[in-house]
């Protein structure tokens, strides 16, 4: 009889963004698994340090590489498949003894999160519920207290890393957009902003819904200097009622 | 001293995937309001049923029309500012004696709530914080286990009310889409989708995460019958390592 695996969404960083069920399945797995990157403690595993049970068996998946490499490199993705594999085959260990396997993810974990590689591996064999967790653009865009679409309003998810004249040319043609995973790419991005004519409203917003969070509008922020987990907003619904 | 208003969201459905903090300001709150259509019982305050403080006051919003007229019409507009102008003015009163005002809303708050027609004319003149939710879409592919971007994808969230031509040049422009509030829309929705050549991936998901849940690929859908409540989700991420 093989264990369940759970995907479990712990929100955008405050540990009270939790929802009742992740909380539940936290008192109750015999395994949680984090991904992070080798060297650094998990931003899952920190937001519910005080949700964990005692004698609860850890296994930390340690990224190899992260953003050392050019993600299109081939040496890039044959290392970051591997270590896909391999993670796959520890959570897989666990589940064939019967064990109940969280593996927590910041945010939602079908979202841009490192546990699909896991749930594209794992789900056809084994038992698997996911658990929704609220976004980091949703902490992002609460924190500010900025309304981000509404209405008819197209809503937009733009990777930082896209090249610059399709950044621009996307954000002229949505009305709502979130960009993510800024890091380096900031300088870009606020470039692109500018020549589509989306730059007077945009938001930069750092380690949203975190004690250490950061925000102000993009024509404060002076340098382009950002953490990967940094996004900019630049809010939709301007014909209200 | 004024009472404290606050955006509440109570997520997809499930009322296990309220969040901690969700629950706790629910418990605390002096009155709680929710928005509903006239005659029908509110979504957000069925997910809530069981964590209302007894003797909590409630505060109804009832829109006089949805989708009776067309939303371009200006006698929609001018009623449903007016509905908006008044509803902010029953909340103002609870403020103005000090009481504390939750206003649940489906979802997250600031993404396509009814709560953000409070926001913009309250959070002004009112002390206001913002809890996020878990979004019905989350709830929607977390119910499926369809893992929706990853990556450098780009994600688009289109209203089906857009027109059949903006539709079908936007299917073809994104790697992930969600179409939301799909109702008497969804023949429309998939013809473009047809023309995009994105029909083969697409699943449907009516009321994600609650009892009544229906969700099945677009294909095997027969009819083109769809409550406002329904989504179709076209997952990104083909290029899956």
């Amino acid at each position: 009889m093989s264990g369940r695996l759970i995907g479990v969404g712990v929100g955008p960083g405050d540990p009270e963004l939790l929802t009742l069920k992740a909380a539940r399945t936290l008192a109750e797995a015999d395994v949680v698994a984090h991904f992070a990157k080798a060297g650094n403690a998990s931003n899952a595993r920190k937001i519910v340090e005080g949700c964990m049970r005692a004698g609860v068996i850890e296994l930390p998946l340690l990224y190899p590489v992260t953003t050392e490499l050019p993600a299109a490199e081939a040496a890039y993705r044959d290392s970051i498949c591997k270590f896909y594999d391999e993670s796959a085959a520890a959570v897989a260990r666990h589940l064939d003894v019967g064990r109940t396997v969280a593996v927590i993810s910041e945010g939602d974990p079908l979202f841009y999160g490192s546990y699909m590689h896991l749930h594209a591996r794992l789900s056809q064999r084994y038992p698997t519920e996911i658990i929704p967790g609220v976004t980091g653009m949703s902490g992002c865009w609460s924190s500010v207290g900025t309304p981000i679409a509404q209405g008819d309003d197209v809503f937009v998810v733009l990777p930082a890393t896209l090249p610059e004249p399709e950044l621009e040319r996307r954000f002229a043609d949505a009305d709502a957009v979130v960009v993510m995973k800024l890091g380096r790419h900031l300088g870009k991005v606020r470039r692109a902003l500018g020549r589509a004519g989306r730059l007077a409203r945009a938001v930069y917003v750092e380690r949203g819904t975190t004690v250490d969070a950061v925000t102000m509008t993009l024509d404060q922020k002076l340098d382009d200097v950002a953490p990967y987990f940094s996004v900019i907003l630049v809010p939709g619904w301007e014909k209200r009622s």
